[in-house]
């Protein structure tokens, strides 16, 4: 394999001191943070280092050098034909989309669009997708950062993956038994979605959790008076999509986590100076752990205490609000460290964990005494000192927490209940660190978000990749690094680095077993007409023509269809295959048309024919040694 | 390693005969092709069997199985942080984009949106790219086939590559040196572009095979009167992107391949038949391989023998032209068994190959010979018979060819020179056979299309993946599957199952050494005005509003921009960093716009500021710890 040589360009070495690994790029001299920061020491863990160098080649499959290693008993690739045991769902960040991968493998199974049209699916093109993104705003991207799986029982249920738009405020379902998104909501009062994460143990409700601060209503008032800009969190009912209800909050959110018993959700926050600039928005050295009592958040809807704003009841949870008076506070506002990032739920449900981002301390949050305690942060329990930039935290299910450090470029290990019984800031909780590649984001392990999480992998979601892949331009990919956490005795092992288009920011890992697609439609799902071989029909009237037909291995139902110049025409296409794999598509040149069908499946597309000639419609996936030859010709007549 | 347990759902069994797997489904019964395709014997070599079973498990790094096997000294996976070897650029079918993978990982490093709008590189939304793909047509998608890459002297000189675009005749060509798209051209005459390869040695044209006949032009003319249908091929100048001629042939055509020579360009077809209807179409046992002799092609044009059709010389080459009388014919139409469909030229330019697709032979043309027979037909020299379902070749440079065998599932390896000797049909040139699954269309070897392929690597590009993945719904990723053919004793060893999403067609795969990609933009490369500390400038004039301003950690040039309801807007943004990996991006919420920014690149994004309200501008790019507080206000004042 050919060496990175770019040696220049190359990040500190692995080994370095994490005083001098300050900065996202690597021209440190000039980033800002650098003297924004405070510049504590901490003990940096021995154990790490060891072991990742010992498991540096680790992947080096076949390639003669075979010295025993902890891995010897785990597989971290998949032979060929042999099945992945996990499925990751990762998002897409600015495309808009979700991935799957497998696991161990991290090879890409699918990828789901979501909120942007994508036409090798055809979503977006027939009639049934093209109008749910235009009923939910018409836009032909978003920023998708959060996918979160449907669970029950605080176990994953197979039914649907959600995930947010942080550029429209919109919130989208993907279903599992399909995997394609099946609705989208716009939320009202949110202008930038960010977090997105259910209500457990049930999903009783999916939650957008509103960042950008904005008027309410955004309609021209307010422009200039940020101090009357507010936002939002937002409860989605899971099966409908509605939004039962927001909740007003003070300062911007971001991340979310819910609670394991029906109770609490938190919500991490920045900007608790309530400003509109960069320097201002960081000013103080406090923000908010924001948790919310959702039975108490209920009744006050039951009660009407709340205001009606963009048709849906919104609940005052800021901090001077009423109905955060007396002892059943609808939200209550936890002071941690500067600007906190992300916020997720110990699986036993015991603890909150918040993480600093511009401090290098978490703030532990013990969940069962925060409804009894008169000041919230009476039950800040823990505050270890991790390291340089702390940003999402996941779980092996070992009493162990995993947390990313995004200006060290490093994971670090700790041990929950230590940092328990330190209480107040220290180290000693650290057990171990692994340099990433590099500036991670989140990371996730296995089923880290369940109360049950599986313990082996963990991925690394790296913002920056540098020069770890061959150089494909000034866009790179990022890096989403797999890392094995299966043994405590020796420690964390990267074993792979993924290149992954921009960008991944969360991810859930779900076990194989919990997840069951359908490989074939079930018409009884969806309304439009299955056309089958005796009911094909041509019908026009008015200026409209309405084309029934299939598709199969290796025709159209009609060899030709004849319409007239400005006629608007309706098709509605069945694939009438019943094995599975085997698809079809309608594409039709020079019209910005291609509908994909499976097995079963049936889509419709409406267009205008406005310009006269002929037009070779054929199947874009290729389905036999005659898919060629599979073509209907759209013949337009000139009008007159 | 969860297995597969869907075992009704699995295809016959590895090593099946080749008479009970003649579908492309598993429903054998109801395939037309069944009763269609000439049933013949043919020798299945045995070397491939023993050496596929030993390698079935090669993949399995540190899983304890260590016997020692063929590949003991070639490393099939790549360490964390080491660098491919290769670049694979795939075709992504009706997505309308290119990805590029790296080799021996198969990692998907990047991908190139080409005629698809794509939103996290702002491709289709920032102003010069959103005009380029309005003025190719204005299409959202495209079917982009065969990803060619440009050649210097027969070989990778890293300056573009193309890719046609079925769909709506277009061909675009990538810049290499930032790995985007940079030019698209609308073919006249073309519905439907199939084939994209390069006039060799020196690429001096790039050529966009039409596929699709039709009245030309097709403007509502001769609807109804196949016979008046037709189709070209177009010579599109390199550099300039512009059609320099089109040649007019009888048949529909597929894919092409250039000689090595400069003079000969090949093209397979169907339908000689002139039919509208798949099965007119193959109704006759020979349709032609078109050989296309350009400095004669060039000469008629200089002699103005042609009629100018939709803005470029269009030079009859149909059988019966007076073009093709005499002894210097612009088109040779040499017979090949019925509807073959890939055809390429061997390393040393000595044969063109055509496959047989509905016919189990290849067709090996000796090109020297070409100019000097009275009737083309005299140069086949060879007829090998490989199997079932033969559709495209690729080469190892030993003097071995690799077919792909459609219907049977595999990939066949034989010997150029033993089918030329052989002559007429025969099974003694094949070597050797493996199992691929399943049902590959094309496959690549590592710099198959120069005059050196390196012989070690080969893709063989499934057009179904049935059970050999994860489950992930009705719609199934493809399968690119990686094979070791270095070793000529041991045969062709499985090595990767590589998911994909639909629909890599074809490949070209390119030592990481002839590529040499820029890591920051250089701003003398476009017309858009930099941007820098000092230039930032808001300007409002008639309803038309111009912010120029730069981006940087953590920060745009202003931290608010006012405009009024109404105003048609103009943003010019830079990205200032010197730093590589340093992106940036301007994303306004609810205005569906996102653009890129590269380090030392800037965009302009136009458009209408037509709601009141405030918008706070962000980037996209996790770029900071302070990323999140990268923000501006888009202030949009009301009217009145």
């Amino acid at each position: 394999m050919t060496q990175p040589t770019d040696a220049d360009d190359r990040p500190a070495d692995a080994n370095r001191s994490t005083e001098s690994a300050i900065d996202a790029g690597s021209d440190s001299e000039r980033d800002p943070l650098f003297s924004r920061i405070p510049r504590r020491d901490f003990v940096k863990a021995g154990a790490a280092t060891g072991a990742m160098a010992s498991l540096a080649g680790c992947t080096g499959m076949l390639s003669g050098d075979d010295e025993s290693t902890s891995l010897t008993d785990v597989k971290t690739d998949v032979d060929p034909g042999e099945h992945d045991d996990y499925y990751a769902f990762l998002s897409g960040g600015h495309t808009g989309e979700i991935r799957v991968y497998g696991l161990p493998s991290m090879r890409q199974l699918m990828r789901i669009p979501v909120f942007q049209p994508e036409s090798a699916r055809g979503y977006g093109y027939d009639d049934r997708t093209s109008e749910m993104l235009e009923d939910a705003g018409g836009y032909s991207w978003g920023d998708a950062h959060h996918p979160r799986v449907s669970q029950t029982d605080n176990d994953y249920d197979g039914r649907w993956a959600f995930v947010n738009d942080k550029a429209n405020g919109r919130m989208a379902r993907i279903n599992l038994k399909y995997f394609e998104t099946d609705a989208i909501v716009d939320i009202p009062n949110q202008q930038g979605t960010h977090g997105a994460c259910c209500l457990l143990p049930d999903t009783k409700y999916v939650f957008g959790v509103g960042e950008f601060r904005v008027p309410m209503p955004n309609d021209g008032r307010d422009l200039t008076d940020p101090d009357s800009y507010t936002s939002t969190i937002a409860a989605i009912n899971p099966e409908t999509m509605n939004v039962e209800w927001e909740v007003l909050v003070d300062g911007n959110m971001d991340n979310g986590d819910g609670g394991k018993e029906g109770r609490w959700f938190f919500a991490t926050g920045y900007n608790s100076e309530h400003a509109v600039t960069e320097s201002e928005m960081s000013s103080t050295d406090t923000d908010w752990l924001k948790a919310f009592d959702v039975p108490a958040i209920e009744e006050a809807v039951e009660a009407g205490e709340y205001e009606e704003i963009g048709g849906v009841p919104v609940v005052d949870g800021t901090r001077n609000s009423s109905l955060n008076e007396g002892d059943r506070p609808v939200a209550r506002y936890i002071d941690v460290s500067k600007s906190p990032h992300g916020v997720s739920v110990t699986p036993d449900g015991k603890y909150a964990i918040a993480s600093g981002k511009l401090d290098p301390t978490a703030t532990v949050v013990d969940i069962e005494t925060l409804a009894e305690a008169d000041d919230p942060n009476e039950s800040i329990v823990g505050r270890p000192r991790l390291g340089m930039g702390p940003l999402h935290t996941a779980y092996d299910g070992r009493g162990h927490a995993y947390t990313t450090l995004f200006i060290d470029s490093q994971v670090v290990k700790w041990d929950i209940e230590a940092a328990v019984e330190a209480g107040e800031e220290s180290t000693d909780p650290v057990i171990e660190k692994i340099d990433v590649h590099y500036n991670p984001g989140h990371l996730i392990a296995a089923e880290s978000y369940t109360a049950d999480p599986q313990g082996d992998w963990l991925i690394s979601l790296n913002k920056l990749s540098k020069d770890r892949f061959l150089p494909v331009g000034p866009m790179h990919p990022e890096n989403d690094q797999l890392i094995y956490i299966g043994d405590d005795e020796e420690g964390m092992s990267l074993v792979k680095d993924t290149p992954s288009y921009a960008e991944p920011h969360d991810a859930s890992i779900v076990s194989a077993d919990k997840i069951d697609p359908a490989k074939v439609y079930d018409p009884a799902d969806y309304d439009e007409e299955f056309v089958g071989h005796e009911d094909i029909d041509i019908s026009r009237e008015d200026g409209r023509a309405h084309v029934k037909m299939y598709s199969t291995r290796n025709e159209f139902g009609f060899e030709e269809v004849t319409v007239t110049e400005g006629d608007e025409v309706t098709m509605t296409v069945t694939n009438i295959e019943q094995t599975a794999d085997i698809l079809h598509s309608l594409a039709i040149p020079e019209h910005d048309i291609n509908i994909k069908l499976a097995p079963q499946e049936t889509r419709e597309v409406t267009f205008t024919a406005d310009e006269p000639g002929v037009y070779w419609m054929y199947c874009a996936f290729f389905c036999s040694a005659l898919h060629l030859e599979m073509r209907s010709r759209l013949i337009v007549e000139p009008a007159e």
